[in-house]
Parts: structure tokens; sequence; C-alpha cells
């Protein structure tokens, strides 16, 4: 599999988007604190975050696939606290 | 300009992943409250979205291209709500 330029701007795009989460996980783990995050928010954008992982399978994008799967998660571990920390 | 079923995927992601801000950015003008929305995690996405576009457009995909477009501005509401609601 070959590189193109395209794709070192998909993989820069998709390390930033997906690194980006990280710091919201850990605040909102360490801090307990999820009330000024919107539920609504977390609902729409993982059922997005999986379309756009179907999208990038059939369009063969690595970054797309890559990115997607991993944002999946935080923003499941992001709901998960809302939920919790909610109660 | 034809959409294919791809494009059909990509579009319901665009829409769910976009219309998902709408609440967070309406929550937090709403609440004045932006104290557990992580800064870093703003800034890095906005920077992941901007290369998310540049990679729609050179990928040629009107999904990607409309979804971060308007996520850019989202993103630049949240940061500013964060910004001003943090002093």
């Amino acid at each position: 599999m070959s590189f193109d330029f395209n794709e070192i701007i998909g993989f820069g795009a998709a390390v930033l988007t997906t690194i980006a989460f990280l710091p919201q996980v850990f605040k909102t783990w360490k801090t307990k604190d999820a009330s000024s995050l919107s539920l609504p928010m977390l609902i729409l954008f993982l059922i997005g975050i999986l379309l756009w992982l179907i999208y990038g399978i059939v369009k063969h994008s690595p970054s797309m696939i890559f990115a997607n799967a991993i944002t999946v998660v935080s923003t499941l571990l992001l709901l998960y606290f809302k939920i919790k920390y909610t109660k």
C-alpha cells in the first residue's frame, strides 16, 4: 500500500481529531464532571462517527477507518461518563 | 453531479456529526457553562477538522466538505464560549 500526499493530509487530520478527544476523556474521567457535555451531542455524534467509519470502509480510506474506529471508542467512553456522573 | 450509495452513507454521517454539535453549542450558550469542556480538545479538534476539510476537497467528497465546513464554525463557537465563560 503506497501513501500519496492526500493520505498524508488525511492522516494528519485523523491523528488530530482522534487525539483531540483524549484530553476530553481524561478531563472528564479526572474531574468526574460531565455537566457541560451535551447528551444529545454524544448520541448523535456516536451514530454519525459509526456512519463515517462505514463510509471510510466503502471509500477505501485508511485515514477515515483509523480515525473513526478510535473516535467511536472515545465517544463511547464520554457517553458512559456522562450517564455515570449525571446520576 | 450524481449521488451514489456511498455518498448517501457519507451524507448521513455528515448530517449527524454536523447536527451533533448544535445541541452542544446551544447548551453551552444557554448555560454559559463550558467548565467540563476541554480546551486542548477544542484546539486540536479545530485544527483536525480544518485538515479534514482540505482532505475532503482533494478527495472530491461533497459529504466531507459539507460536514467539515459547518463543523469548523461550530467548533469555533465552542472555542469562543470556552474562552469567554472561563474568564
